[in-house]
């Protein structure tokens, strides 16, 4: 007898992982590929941080630990609020999660019940949507436009029929765009007026050129969503955080243990250290910077003339409608032909995404420097 | 306007994880506790395990990996089925998850659709049941029998209805019943002739005493959990991993993606010389035995008569009814009156678990002779 497969694992692949394992193929092959594609910085952990690691490695048991995390995280991560924001969050609000990937199953589990509605930006973060299919809610794709720098006005949350839940992500993934305080105020005060939960989207806080995001850790109901990958530099650690608002703290504990035990402990007791990295974190940030001058200088020599001006994070989204009907065969023809790894716009947005490409910036400037060169050379 | 906390986000809490909380507040008050609650090995994780770790961070950028993990690990574990069970595993079958916790939610999700009845056993591990619950399924307890050891007995599967899915935990727990090759392709061929999805935990394996538990990774459209918490002596590293029957490779690795991204890489890396550290593991094996006997032998003289008597795993269950009617209190004054932590049977067996609590004897033998004593001077 055929077994089945669950409706619900009907999802779509997130593509970028596809492309990575495309990419990596190509460089067991021997291939010089310059990785554009996957959202990750080109650097280790902070040097503190992987001290850090080998004195835990040395020292402790790496046992499970309370489902909300090490105390001395949380409360690190606390003051961290403290120290960035100017504000107040009690570590019982924090809860350390596996990356922000866990913090989103857990923020959708403890939040939505099946068959409520979650508005949320596109283009945007694939995954969201689809974990939101999967756990039986249903994603309400807000279509934004570059005129709003791709993010989700109050009018358009206005005519979105019934909604249960907002995510918005700031700077945003694969935009860059920054919410700044007024306009998150704004949008946490319409949830509050609607009974919206507000998911805010933090993974990219720190990443900024010229502008600063606010946070919605003190808003209202709102769950913030945070992670050690992107400014600390530690994705493969898998270590992220949530803030909770108080009612949210029970229920996510109880998922929490139930779901995943606790987060990976290693890099739990080594996180801690990361607050204490900004000298080389602000470092990272500014290769990132030169970065994207340069590929927003570079990048029209190569035919790619619409870009999308970023705030924030480490992507060009590229409008390439001028180069194809099908962005996905696009990336994987630039793969083959320039070695140069993209993610197609596909990714983030179902219904346009196939005239966009997303560029990750996150490389060292050198690789970026070459990848512009390539592209002008394929372009020619 | 006061937000909505998810209806599904009402499970219950793992209680061993409330209980290791209790227990860890008074150790940071001074007090001398014997943590007899949560099943995790007294034991770092083996020295080459610690190595392959120190020389990953040193060289690595653990970043993200492939999402059903490092091909390298892939590779050794579908190795490790030829070498302790002679079944012919493909490294493609294999997902490496967070954890075993990671296996149930991609298993669970990946197989059942909401509304779907999954038979397991009762007393069993609680998080089976309250992941099923958040996830819009239907736990089906099979009430089973000291006389059966604990496990489901087909006339009892024959009885429970329609269903779609079992899971077969061997070794168990809280039990430690293990389930020979016989028994288990039995109840395999039984799935097969139902259409119902056998999900074989198996993450007590190479915990046994005198015996071995049979895998189900060449049987027929079985999932199989497995991780590095027990045998590998590596909880904290939330690392595990499934073997998959084909037709469900494609949608865990989709899964995966949205989900994890990857699991964690450090603890990828390091978990490769993990099945090159048999020694010092059986070493480990050889203490549990020892410990399983002292407690054998001397929890009788503290009142606990009627013991469960375990085949693997490294826990008692021991039938309490003839000193309670209620085991969580009973547990929380043993707590406070000896410093001796254990489990409640209401997190194994919500409907008798109030007459039973669980002993874990994965600790240094010299503690567990010191509980015994204690427990002997309480009950006086």
């Amino acid at each position: 007898m055929t077994l089945k497969i669950a409706q619900r694992a009907a999802i779509d692949p997130f593509i970028v992982m596809e492309v990575m394992r495309a990419a990596n193929e190509r460089v067991a092959e021997g291939g010089d590929i310059i990785h554009m594609e996957v959202g990750q910085p080109s650097t280790p952990a902070p040097v503190k941080v992987r001290e850090a690691a080998a004195r835990a490695l040395a020292g402790d048991l790496i046992g499970y630990t309370d489902a909300l995390g090490v105390p001395q995280l949380r409360r690190r991560i606390a003051q961290h609020y403290r120290e960035f924001y100017d504000a107040a969050v009690a570590p019982e609000r924090i809860a350390v999660t596996t990356g922000s990937s866990g913090g989103f199953l857990l923020a959708f589990l403890a939040a939505f019940d099946p068959g409520d509605r979650v508005a949320l930006a596109a283009p945007g973060y694939p995954c969201y949507r689809h974990i939101l299919s999967a756990l039986g809610l249903d994603p309400v794709l807000i279509e934004t436009q570059a005129e709003t720098k791709f993010q989700p006005t109050l009018a358009q949350l206005d005519t979105a029929g019934r909604i249960d839940g907002l995510i918005i992500a700031s700077p945003s993934n694969p935009v860059g765009a920054v919410v700044g305080q007024a306009d998150l105020g704004g949008i946490a005060a319409w949830c509050g007026r609607k009974g919206v939960r507000l998911v805010s989207d933090e993974i990219y806080h720190g990443i900024t050129f010229g502008t600063e995001a606010a946070t919605a850790a003190d808003l209202d109901g709102a769950i913030v969503i945070n992670s050690f990958s992107k400014y600390f530099s530690m994705t493969g650690w898998r270590l992220g955080w949530m803030v909770l608002p108080d009612d949210l703290v029970k229920p996510v504990e109880r998922l929490l243990q139930n779901f995943f035990i606790s987060a990976p402990t290693l890099s739990q007791l080594a996180g801690i250290a990361a607050f204490d990295a900004h000298e080389e974190l602000q470092a990272n940030v500014a290769r990132y910077g030169r970065n994207r001058e340069l590929l927003l200088n570079e990048l029209p020599g190569a035919g790619f003339g619409k870009l999308v001006t970023t705030d924030g994070a480490f992507y060009i989204y590229a409008d390439v409608s001028g180069l194809t009907d099908d962005s996905l065969a696009f990336c994987r023809r630039m793969l083959a032909e320039t070695g140069v790894a993209a993610t197609p716009g596909i990714d983030f947005d179902p219904a346009r995404g196939r005239h966009f490409m997303r560029f990750c910036f996150s490389g060292a400037t050198g690789d970026m420097a070459e990848a512009a060169r390539r592209l002008k050379a394929w372009r020619k």
